[in-house]
């Protein structure tokens, strides 16, 4: 943390008459990566996590992180006289506590937050009479200047080829539950909910094809819809057509809501910021506070979602084994200079991908682990970081594109020549795991964390487990980390349904000798021979590392599936593939 | 219903001036059996199930019932002017704002429930200005002119050779977790809890071992124990010793409460009927609202406590051998007659289990299920249901024992001579899950929703699944249905914990023609081999049957657990039960 601008934001807290803020790692739209201009935590702290919260008081700094950022916090604050904490609401109660007396108060940016992620410290600092002041202007926004410039405001249609639905009728469909529920209409809060609902898309923000936008959709399917003046073209006016009016300026977004006599509104409190609220309060609309209807509506993809996730699989799958068809010759060539390192085989991937008919940006930052940085779960390779790949140990690759008909995420884990035995007991019981899951079927009603387990049994078994989650959704050609569903051992309460796109990724991590993770992307489709029954069809196609697989461990079926899928694999990508890939692939999809 | 009772009723209820009155099937211990005394339901209604609830208004009345009590429901209403509807809150509500208008009061008995129980008709009545009115005197005692008497009251001292812990270890336990919570005392609001944490047990309820009883622990460890009079004996106050004062009037654990300065106090409100927080708010004491501790506490069973259970497992498992053993001859020899009937057979098993040591009753009313009625998940047979066996198809029973030191509950299915070829099928299924469940390893912290699932599946690949729990938690010489864990779809966010005793019991169900159920006890452990693991051993020791089981569906590790669990139930019991039954035992473990 520069003591230069911690001291800027503490005359700035002064100057605004509190005596604490909060900084957390998040944009307006509680988007997963935020725009540079957003990137406040990042400035103030220099700590680059996708996770995180600071805390300034007129005396000390704290910052929250969780786990898997513990080590890299502590580089990037550096010796800087910041405390650093676990992330955790309690955790910053407690040090707010310690920091601020009765009367005083802690400032935040009501943009930033959510009602519910500001639920507890609200009860905790009022039990001690300290108030959290929403502030109109953020005090680091005051301060920063050489602060990036906001996004310039990009959209476009999301043609009907790709999407399947037009947004008219998805409008229809979703008005039709505003009826039910008796509101007058329906709050967007974020971009991800406005791309689904109005087919367009953007460059507003890193991995995330979208543009920033917030909308309003009334019942009788007519919209409102917030976009950057820049963003607005002749093409976007004529996509939208007469049922939506554009506004460039987020507060005309209110006074629609009056225009159109709104007095119940739909919001998901989960996903809308505080200041929404607050100014929906002010115009005395009525709150419905319930799930978004769109996250679940946009989760269960259409025919041609589908077929699309399948083409963009394809291509995807095809960079990915050009890749790794490549990598040992690329390994080679560098073992004498330290050349080709987790660094460089990312842009080997990349460079691949971007060969690919409709690549647009990666869908999130790779994870590139060679030997002991495959064991860290979220590591993301920097120059600093990045270890020289030599032809012996495990390296794990878990990477992704964003096509305009399908998003993917794809995790394989190599044998770059010799490894240490029991990694191929250990590489056996992940694949098991991950096959278990693939293979099962299960009764309509069943939850993510119902079948979660399936892919941890086969490492329970020999007293092992993973700490990260089995499985997420992913949209299409929107963020690679989609709800509602989710497979993992919390409790979600959300059916796992037909049409739903979620990763299969059971791992296990060995600290400071290598890491494994097998990851597919899956669709769930209804069982053709049970009635009432579902299944997972896999979306991912490329092969299986081989070598480190123990055939004595697996059973016959768990054979059956391997063979099958390779089968699947080699007989789709052959005619995508160049030369030297196609002979790679015949090896590596060899029956087992 | 009876029209002369219910008018009864309804004159009461002008008389106390109210328009409606629930009559839920339960006592002020919300126990899952109750006294006779306290079978309002059942006298107004006719209605005997387990479950219910009837709403009576002036003009109408409405008996709201579960799936599985729908049709004996119907029989036992007749031709009474009732309206019939599903067990729900909502549509308790909507039978209730039909009849009821702005203005006007629905009264309840505070006694018999608790508030989150009334919080959705509180919220639902309440938008339509109908209040809720608690009633001192109910009015169906005012009425009830032949009222069996309440349970004469008995308490006796459960020695410590049963129990491994005395009263006062237990007392200061508890009372370590009110300081955390500063609170000045616990409300022990049943018979249950009571009887755990003073090491008491009585007569006063069907099934269930306990005296009826509530009390108050002090955050010092000290007690107000209330009793019914009769139940108060030199041996007992002895046992309790001068720590825990007896008081034989409910008003008085009030009082006591006041004598002992108590201002905040730990109540469960899932298990505190509305009743005491009212009277406790009357004395403006404040209440900490949270999950009762003791229920987790007695949950763990100890090394004696499961001593207990391996020993009347033992003799629980020669009685039920005996039973299988002689029931082919049985029912041969009632064949002619039709005498040997599903009643019959469950007169037989408690005339083996009257013969083992310490037996004091059944700990459930048995489900004796022939052929069709087997598929009856909750059934129970009566003189009027009860099928004559034959020398074919499929019979199951599902019985327990109480014992001083453990509680019993098993099933199993016998095929009692040719039956359909698709049940060897079904039943291999079932056993295939039942045994996933019994040998799986599983790290702590892990919910019973997590590992449901694994006794599922084989029926899941099949396209058929069971619509019950998998397992539920077992007392000691207490409720054969204990939680706080449970197994099942639904979440209960309760971790598993070494020293619980839990049910495994999938079943499958053909309407119409079998049931099919496999059900062992089993405990939590610790893994010997695995650390921060844990895993189950069985205590129920009975055959499974053999001629059901398709080895063919079997792989070569369930095959041995089968093997070897055969092998103990035969080593274990074959010094324990008769000539006839140990050539039947022989035969009956005998290797696949």
């Amino acid at each position: 943390m520069s003591r230069e601008r911690l001291q800027a934001l503490r005359d700035e807290l002064q100057r605004q008459q509190v005596h604490a803020f909060l900084v957390p790692r998040g944009d307006e739209y509680q988007n997963e990566y935020v725009p540079a201009s957003d990137e406040r935590l990042a400035w103030l702290t220099g700590f680059t996590g996708s996770a995180g919260m600071a805390a300034v008081g007129l005396a000390h700094a704290a910052l929250f992180v969780d786990g898997r950022y513990t080590l890299q916090a502590q580089q990037e604050l550096g010796d800087q006289p910041v405390d650093q904490e676990n992330l955790d609401l309690n955790a910053i109660a407690d040090w707010l506590c310690e920091q601020l007396k009765a009367g005083e108060a802690l400032g935040y940016d009501p943009r930033l937050h959510t009602e519910p992620g500001l639920a507890l410290l609200k009860k905790r600092l009022g039990e001690r009479d300290i108030a959290l002041r929403p502030l109109e202007q953020n005090p680091i926004d005051s301060v920063w200047s050489d602060r990036p410039a906001p996004p310039c405001g990009t959209a476009r249609p999301h043609p009907h080829t790709f999407t399947g639905e037009h947004s008219a009728e998805k409008r229809q469909r979703i008005a039709a539950r505003l009826a039910d529920k008796r509101a007058d209409a329906l709050w967007l809060p974020n971009p991800e909910v406005c791309a689904w609902l109005f087919n367009i898309r953007g460059n507003d923000v890193p991995h995330l094809p979208v543009a920033l936008a917030s909308a309003l959709l009334y019942r009788d399917g007519s919209a409102t819809l917030y976009l950057a003046q820049e963003a607005v073209s002749e093409a976007l006016i004529e996509h939208l057509n007469s049922d939506v009016a554009i506004v460039s300026d987020k507060e005309a977004l209110f006074a629609a809501a009056k225009r159109h006599h709104v007095s119940r509104i739909w919001v998901d409190p989960a996903i809308t910021n505080c200041w929404t609220l607050q100014h929906l309060r002010a115009q005395e609309i009525e709150l419905l506070q319930e799930r978004d209807p769109i996250i679940a509506a946009k989760a269960r993809k259409n025919s041609v979602e589908l077929a699309g996730s399948r083409a963009a699989h394809e291509r995807d799958g095809a960079a990915l084994c050009e890749f790794l068809a490549e990598l040992p010759d690329a390994v080679a060539a560098g073992t004498a200079d330290n050349s080709f390192g987790e660094l460089e085989a990312v842009q080997l991937l990349r460079a691949k991908r971007e060969q690919r008919e409709g690549f647009a940006d990666d869908s999130f930052d790779s994870i590139s682990g060679y030997g002991p940085n495959g064991a860290i779960v979220h590591y993301r390779v920097s120059r600093e970081s990045s270890l020289a790949l030599k032809a012996e140990g495990i390296y794990l690759i878990d990477s992704g594109g964003q096509y305009p008909d399908g998003t993917t995420d794809v995790t394989r884990t190599v044998a770059l020549g010799e490894f240490p035995a029991h990694a191929r007991d250990h590489f056996t019981r992940v694949l098991k795991g991950h096959i278990a899951l693939a293979s099962l079927r299960f009764p309509r009603g069943t939850c993510g964390e119902q079948v979660d387990t399936f892919a941890r049994k086969s490492l329970w078994d020999a007293g092992l487990d993973y700490a990260h989650g089995t499985g997420h959704g992913v949209g299409s050609f929107l963020s690679v980390h989609e709800g509602p569903q989710r497979v993992g051992k919390a409790a979600t309460g959300v059916a796992l349904e037909a049409g739903m796109i979620l990763s299969n990724e059971p791992g296990f991590y060995l600290t400071g000798q290598y890491g494994i993770r097998i990851e597919n992307l899956v669709f769930i489709k209804e069982s053709a021979e049970h009635r009432g029954f579902l299944e997972f069809e896999e979306l991912t196609l490329a092969p299986i590392e081989r070598k480190l697989i123990d055939p004595e461990l697996l059973s016959e079926q768990e054979k059956d599936w391997l063979n099958r899928y390779h089968q699947r694999v080699r007989e789709t990508l052959m005619p995508l593939v160049n030369a030297k890939t196609q002979a790679w692939l015949e090896q590596a999809t060899a029956a087992l």
